[in-house]
């Protein structure tokens, strides 16, 4: 038996959009065994979104991709998925999905891709490398692509940051949030991002919190996307208060993110709370940066 | 007698337009001794463009600042300029200047000011916090504007790397430079600047520079400023070849500034030796991080 676990990611962190993303100790684990014909088996988070062994499954898609790409005929395998991954909540469900299959097909493949390879064809299929970059290396990563190509860093996170997570009872797809994004910016709110971006990421180098909360609060992506999101300014307002370092939108969302050195407890209930007056139920979840990025035994 | 020290600074590095600035040792040196009238007598660079104690003189004018700031009368001085920092070239000139009669002012005045109000008002009086953080602090610095407050963080430089600087023997005003910027840009050159800042950032932090000229290959201002510098493309070429690790115009121009760990000879003569076959001549600089800032003796 194979065992593949990828960790959800949390993209943008604010001013990072396509470009910061964040490993978090919340797994997609995915059973593999040899069978006369392939079947998904699938508990946890989204088992009725994914009950389903077609082509919707990211997970076989992402088998017969790099299958393909290899020039070989994907094997019959009995797959049996445990999903902790809020599905659609802005948390990278797709790419953890994506990866396990890609990964799991690499393994029956003895490796016959090299890790730069799988990341490249892992960001294609997924369409975000800020995505996919954290959740197959792990830790905090910063990507940029260059003619084409994909490049990254690992940054450390800080063991002592907590990182919160409300969790939305309702699912925004990310087509309908990339859809009001602006197509131009001014000069100055790009030079504003570039400064909030480098703030955040000095910040978390140096292990200096003080300024995350400015540096975490993106003017280009989220005030067009917090309409889908009842209440997010007053979350952003709620969390701060009660404590959080620094609050923002998790990848296109509707999830909302705090990262936290002090009592997280108190600043998911306010959160909860505050998404709650806006009649949104949600599910709060306390997570650490996971650093190992995707496992395959 | 009264010695202020401001190092030069080279601001930008490519994608950190108005963002990331870098302090070098090359000076400014005031010495200031109580005097019946006031003079100021210069030496070094920019003597001819210097000799004036007018209020076109930058280092009077940031005195002045001080002193009217405080509600105080300025005392009249005998300042001996020595000066370093070319002038008009991209590396900070008027920045030191300004700096060093702030400083200057905030010394005989008892520190009338605290740290952050001095570096408030050397980047409102300068324009460019990117320039008066780094000499004022030193080092490698982010900054932030916020709500009409500047923040900052410092990364520290490894040591190992040596900064070579091509002058080039023509002035080009900031002014200028900056009347070419655009006044928008697209989501994803935007996005590509972000990406571009963060892992510049990251890989100085994490000592891999294996990405550094991918990252400092600026397209948002350098594409429109290079029209200014005679074979500037090709300059970033030939450093490149001869072993830079990155390379970018210095502020508004015209210096182009490289980084190297190693021969840092053959990149400076391979810039001269391409800024030559453009008909321009040129100085260059071999620098290592300035890591005090502003000194006051």
């Amino acid at each position: 038996m194979i065992t593949v676990r990828v960790p959800a990611t949390s993209a943008n962190l604010g001013p990072g959009f396509d470009t910061l993303g964040l490993a978090l100790d919340l797994f997609l684990t995915v059973e593999a065994v040899s069978a006369p014909t392939t079947s998904c088996q699938f508990y946890g988070e989204g088992k009725h979104q994914l009950d389903s062994a077609d082509n919707t499954n990211l997970i076989l898609s992402g088998l017969n991709q790099v299958f393909q790409e290899a020039g070989e005929t994907v094997p019959t395998l009995k797959l049996t998925v445990n999903n902790q991954i809020p599905i659609g909540k802005g948390l990278g469900s797709s790419a953890a999905a994506i990866i396990a299959g890609l990964f799991l097909g690499n393994h029956l493949l003895n490796q016959h891709f090299e890790p730069e390879r799988m990341i490249k064809m892992a960001a294609d299929q997924e369409g975000h490398a800020d995505n996919a970059v954290p959740a197959i290396v792990g830790g905090l990563t910063t990507v940029m692509k260059y003619e084409e190509k994909i490049y990254y860093q690992q940054i450390k996170m800080p063991e002592n940051i907590t990182i919160i997570v409300a969790v939305p009872d309702f699912e925004l797809p990310t087509y309908k949030s990339r859809q009001v994004l602006p197509e131009t910016l001014t000069l100055a709110q790009s030079v504003a991002n570039v400064q909030k971006a480098c703030m955040l990421l000095a910040g978390i180098f140096n292990r200096d919190f003080r300024y995350m909360n400015k540096a975490m609060d993106d003017q280009i992506y989220q005030p067009y996307r917090k309409q889908f999101i009842p209440g997010f300014d007053e979350v952003l307002n709620s969390a701060g208060k009660a404590g959080a370092l620094g609050v923002a939108l998790s990848g296109a969302g509707p999830s909302i993110i705090a990262f936290a050195e002090e009592h997280p407890e108190m600043i998911g209930r306010s959160m909860a709370e505050t998404l709650a007056e806006h009649n949104v139920s949600s599910q709060i979840l306390y997570l650490k940066t996971n650093h190992t990025g995707v496992q395959i035994d």
